[in-house]
């Protein structure tokens, strides 16, 4: 149930594979995210301070702890997406014997259900955050890190759909019709730019490295 | 420059961010498959024995095996993927003074570089393995797991494309023509089945879901 960031790479594939629903796709969502701004932070590292990259340089050094301060925000919704999901659960076993009972069972898995919504939803923003500096990146940095470049770029554009079938799994448990239909529409435009900008960002590579 | 899987997860986001070129988005994208082949393990691990999916046990008791020893065979990956960047680096380091130096190196290199090519090469056969198994889990697996299978599918699609960048760009410097069409036309028809497959998956996914 534990996804923290000082397990070993083999405990989290072997958490994840397990019988546990927890860590699963949200989690790795997350992760995917946190892959892709590593590679972006990475090919801004690549560039700054190298030779033929000088008229970039100003625009990479502000790139890259945008990178990194998105990178420390997915980690960070890595195990808040575990945690919403141990909230939703823990709100369905809430006594339901007495009417008030009920009432304050159903209020309780409404609200976590909305959490874990939000979590993911988060986790498509940001992941749509990544694109635009892979963007930037996969334009003007060095050409010799343009596929780690294009790599980013697809983890994002995964995570970010990942976290999007999050979100609409727990829509759809979700009552209050306001919500839903907002959290629908982010998600529904947050699917269709980041395709777009996948596929821009990875014909800038494409053409850059064959 | 490790990508071992005992690193924690904290550590291999660090090194992947540094500015040191490995690892970078190949072993991310041999990672990424490893996170897909988890993933559905779970799902299968999810649907066996459980109440209502009598009929598809033996075909998920039939995967299982397979999606974990597609999960170890990407995680070995991950570091023959770091071990032959490496292995091209130090080819290029070789002496060049005299005829026979300039022969021995440029043997040295495009051997290093074929291998190279051939390592991400193997990341996306791999990988495409993943989503055959995950479109036989959207179909019949835990409908409670819909969307882990679907993070799934992306993360070995996502993988796969960015192993494709991985042979490409190796390719662009192999002078072995033979060698060099036969991995493009693998690549490409590699490329083309996993787009279809991951569409075909992520259509049954949110037919399920939503």
């Amino acid at each position: 149930m534990i996804s923290d960031l000082n397990q070993s790479l083999q405990t989290f594939l072997d958490e994840l594979a397990s019988a546990e629903p927890a860590p699963g796709g949200g989690s790795v969502a997350a992760l995917s995210g946190a892959l892709g701004a590593s590679l972006v932070a990475m090919v801004c590292r690549l560039t700054i301070g190298k030779k033929g990259y000088e008229a970039v340089g100003a625009e990479m050094r502000a790139i890259l702890p945008r990178a990194e301060a998105l990178r420390r925000e997915l980690a960070d919704l890595m195990q808040a997406d575990t945690d919403a999901y141990t909230r939703v659960m823990n709100a369905y076993k809430l006594p339901k014997s007495t009417s008030d009972e009920q009432t304050a069972r159903t209020r309780a898995i409404q609200a976590a259900l909305q959490h874990a919504s939000d979590v993911p939803l988060r986790v498509a923003e940001a992941c749509g955050q990544i694109l635009e500096l892979a963007r930037v990146v996969a334009i003007g940095g060095n050409k010799n890190a343009a596929s780690d470049g294009g790599v980013g770029a697809l983890m994002a554009e995964a995570g970010l759909r990942g976290a999007a079938f999050n979100v609409t799994i727990n829509l759809s448990s979700i009552k209050d019709e306001a919500f839903v239909a907002d959290r629908h529409a982010r998600v529904a435009k947050l699917v269709a730019d980041a395709d777009r900008a996948k596929c821009e960002i990875l014909s800038i590579v494409e053409k850059g490295s064959v």
